[in-house]
C-alpha cells in the first residue's frame, strides 16, 4: 500500500469506529435499563443459537484453520475450535447467565449529620474496547461478561480469526435480537486492519476501557498507544517461597502444581526462592520431584552449591515468564530476602510463601505488593473461577481499578446516589 | 533556548524525575510499613513546623506575589498565603491525622469450598504524581493525604509559587524526620520547568498514577500527554432538574444554594432545567431569587416565552461550565427529557433532581450516568468532606477507579491475601 492507501484505510477505520462507538453508547443506556431476566435470556438464547450454528462455525473455522496453514503447531491449537470447545462456548454463556447481575448493586451506605444518605452503587463502566489475538472462543466469553455486566463492548479479533470470530458473533446477536436488546451492544471489528485498533486506542471519551488480551507484544503496543485508560493482562512472573518452617509434604506437592499443573498460563510459577535453612534438606527432592515430570532448571549459585548438577541462572533468567516446564530457582535468607528478591524481578502478579509459621506467613503476604498473595496454596488458583467469581476477562496486572482476575464485579464502576430532604451546604 | 539546550534540558529533568520516583518507589516500603502512630506524628509534627515557619513562608509567599505582580485579581487570590490559610494548612494536617488509616482495611473476605479464604485488603496505589498551579496550600493537602494513604508523591508546583511551594515543603519535611519515615515519601520538583512535567507523564512504571489539579488547559494537556494512568479533575457541567412534583419553597431554596453558594467550585450548578409542567408558575420565581442576588441567564426558547425578559440561550451556552453567577435554564418534558438533556450536555459529575415523588426520583438516579446524583439536596455537596471522606484531594470525572470525591480511601487500590492449608489446583 502507499501512504495514500494507508491514510484513505486509516480515515475509514475512525469513521467506522466512531460509528461503532456511538452506537454502543446508544445501547449502553438499554443494557443500563435492562433488568437481569432480559440479560440473562440474551445470554441463554445466545448459547442456543451457538448450538443451532455449531456446523457453520466449525466450517468458518476450518477456513480460517486452512489460511493458517504454515503457522506453528501453538499458534495452530489456539485458533481451533472442535465440537467440545463450541459446546464449552454455549456452556459458558449459559454459566454467566447463573451469576448474580452486578450492577445496581449497593456497595455501601452512610447517613451524615446532616440527614443525607450516601449510597455509592455499582454501574457498568460503558463501552469496553477489547483487542484479542488467536482464540475465538474469547468473543465469546467476553461478549458474555460484558453483557450481563450492563456494558457495551467492541471487539477486534486477530486477522486469521475473522470467518470464526464473524460465525461466533452471529450467535451472539440472535440472542441479543431474541432478547429485544440492541445489536450495538456487542460488535466485532468489519476486518482486521490494524488501522481500526488505532482508532480504538484514540477513541477517548467515545470507549471507556481498553482491555488487550493476549500475547505480551500485543499488550504493551496497547499499553504504549492508548489513549483510553488500559485494564491490561501482562506478565505472571510468580514466585513460590518455600519458607523453613515449610510442612516439606505440602512443599513438595505445591511447588509440583504451581509449576507443573499447567505451565502455558499466567498464574504458573516461574521461580523457586527456597530459604537458605532448608534448601539443604529439601532442595534436592523439590528438584527430583519436578525433573522427573520433565521439568528444566536455572539454579543461583547458592543452589548449586547443594545440587551441583543444576545448570546456572542469569541475572535475564529472573526475569523471564517461561510459561513452559522451566524453573528459575535462588536460595534466599528468609523472608526479608524472599521480599527482596520479589520486589526485584516479580511483575506483582502472585507469589505464595509455603510455612506453618503465621507470623512468617504475614509479614510475607504484607511485604509483597503483589495482586494476589497465597499462603500454603498453589499460585495456580490464581484465577476467576477459582476465585469464585465464575468466570474472568483476564487477570489485571496493574495497580489502578481492579487487580488480579477480573469478573463481572470488576467490569463495573460505581456512582454515587445522594439523598436529602432539601439540605443545602449554606 | 535553541534545540540543543531544549534537549539537555528534557535529558536532565528525565534524570532528575527518574531519580525522584526511584527514591519514592524505595520510601513506599517503609510508608506500607509504617503503623498509624507514625503516619500521624508525621502529621502532626509537620502541622507544628507549619504554623513555627509561618514568617518563614509568608516571606516566601511574598516575594512569589511580588515576582507574580501585574498577573489577574484572582490569580493573587489563588496564590496569596495569609496568616489564616497557613493556620488553615496546619489544622488540614491535624485533621488528616485524625481520620482513620484506609490501608490494610479487610474490604471483603469469603471463604472458597476448597477450604481457601480470600482477602481483598486495601494498600496504597505506590507512587503519585501531582501537577498543579498556582494554590500553594495544594501541596500541604495532597502531601498529607498522600503520606496518611501510605504514598510517596511527587509534586510539581507552578513557576509562580515555586517560593511559597519550598518553604511549606521544609515544613511536611520537619515531620516527616520527626517521625522517622523518608524525607522521599514527599518530595517536590526541583524547577518549574515544563520538562520535568513531561518527564513525569513518560514515566510509566516509575509513577502509578497522575493525578493534575488546576484549570481545565493543564488537565486536558496531562491527559493528552500521559503514558501514566491519569485520575482527572476535569469540567463539572452540573445540573438541577426542578420535577413536576417539586416543593416549590424547596426547590427555590435548593436552587439558590445550588447556583449562588460558590460559583466557582466544580459542583455549582450551571443549567437549571425546569418541568414544563410547573415552568409557568415556578419560573418566573426562581428567576426573581436569583437575579435579585446578582445571577445572570442564558434561556431558551420555552423558558423565553415564560420569562421573555431572559436573553437567549446558544447550544455552546449549555456546554458551558460558567464558575460564575451565570445560570443556563431549559425547559424539559418529564425525567425523562431531562436525562435526555443531560446526557447530551452534562460532564457525568453532578446532577439533582427536585421532586417530591420517589419514582420520579428513581427513574433519574437510576437513568443518568453521572458520578453523583442528588435528590432534594444541593449538587454543591459533592464535596470530599461534606460526604464524609474528612478531606478531598480532587473530584474524578473519568469512570475508572474511582469517581465523585477522591479522599484516603480512593487513594487506595486492593490485593488479595488468600489463605491456604495445601491446596493445589491438580
Amino acid at each position: 500500500m502507499n501512504a495514500a492507501t494507508d491514510l484513505a484505510t486509516a480515515e475509514l477505520a475512525v469513521a467506522s469506529l466512531n460509528e461503532a462507538a456511538l452506537a454502543a453508547r446508544v445501547a449502553t443506556v438499554a443494557l443500563a435499563a435492562a433488568p437481569r431476566a432480559q440479560k440473562d435470556a440474551a445470554l441463554l438464547a445466545a448459547a442456543a443459537a451457538i448450538r443451532v450454528r455449531a456446523l457453520p462455525i466449525l466450517a468458518a473455522n476450518a477456513e480460517d484453520l486452512a489460511e493458517a496453514d504454515g503457522l506453528t503447531q501453538a499458534f495452530h491449537d489456539r485458533l481451533a475450535l472442535t465440537p467440545a470447545r463450541v459446546e464449552a462456548m454455549a456452556r459458558g454463556l449459559e454459566e454467566i447467565a447463573a451469576l448474580e447481575d452486578p450492577a445496581g448493586r449497593v456497595i455501601a451506605e452512610w447517613t451524615r449529620p446532616n440527614g443525607l444518605v450516601i449510597r455509592r452503587v455499582a454501574q457498568p463502566i460503558g463501552v469496553i474496547g477489547m483487542v484479542f489475538e488467536s482464540r475465538p472462543n474469547v468473543l465469546a466469553d467476553a461478549g458474555a461478561l460484558c453483557l450481563k455486566s450492563g456494558n457495551a463492548v467492541i471487539l477486534r479479533g486477530g486477522r486469521e480469526s475473522l470467518r470464526s470470530v464473524g460465525a461466533i458473533h452471529a450467535a451472539l446477536l440472535d440472542g441479543l435480537a431474541a432478547a429485544g436488546l440492541p445489536a450495538a451492544a456487542i460488535q466485532v471489528a468489519p476486518n482486521a486492519d490494524r488501522s481500526f485498533v488505532a482508532a480504538m486506542l484514540k477513541a477517548a471519551g467515545l470507549i471507556d476501557l481498553i482491555i488487550p488480551r493476549g500475547g505480551r507484544s500485543l499488550v504493551e503496543r496497547v499499553q504504549q498507544d492508548s489513549r483510553v485508560p488500559v485494564l491490561a493482562h501482562a506478565e505472571g512472573l510468580c514466585h513460590t517461597y518455600i519458607h523453613e518452617a515449610a510442612d516439606p509434604a505440602m512443599a513438595r506437592c505445591v511447588l509440583s502444581d504451581a509449576k507443573l499443573r499447567r505451565t502455558g498460563v499466567c498464574g504458573s510459577t516461574e521461580t523457586l526462592l527456597i530459604d537458605a535453612a532448608v534448601a539443604p534438606s529439601l532442595l534436592p527432592v523439590l528438584v527430583a520431584d519436578l525433573a522427573v515430570r520433565g521439568c528444566r532448571f536455572h539454579a543461583d549459585a547458592r543452589s548449586r552449591a547443594i545440587c551441583p548438577e543444576l545448570p546456572p541462572a542469569t541475572d535475564e533468567h529472573f526475569h523471564t515468564e517461561w510459561l513452559d516446564a522451566v524453573l528459575n530457582i535462588a536460595v534466599v535468607d528468609g523472608v526479608e530476602g524472599a521480599i527482596a528478591h520479589i520486589r526485584r524481578y516479580g511483575t506483582e502478579h502472585t507469589e505464595a510463601i509455603i510455612t506453618e509459621d503465621a507470623a512468617a506467613a504475614a509479614r510475607f503476604l504484607g511485604g509483597i505488593a503483589s495482586a494476589v498473595g497465597m499462603w500454603n496454596a498453589s499460585t495456580q488458583f490464581c484465577d476467576g473461577g477459582e476465585f469464585g467469581f465464575g468466570a474472568e476477562i483476564g487477570i489485571a496486572t496493574g495497580r489502578l481499578h481492579a487487580r488480579g482476575p477480573v469478573g463481572l464485579e470488576q467490569l463495573c464502576t460505581y456512582r454515587y446516589q445522594v439523598i436529602g430532604s432539601g439540605q443545602v451546604r449554606g
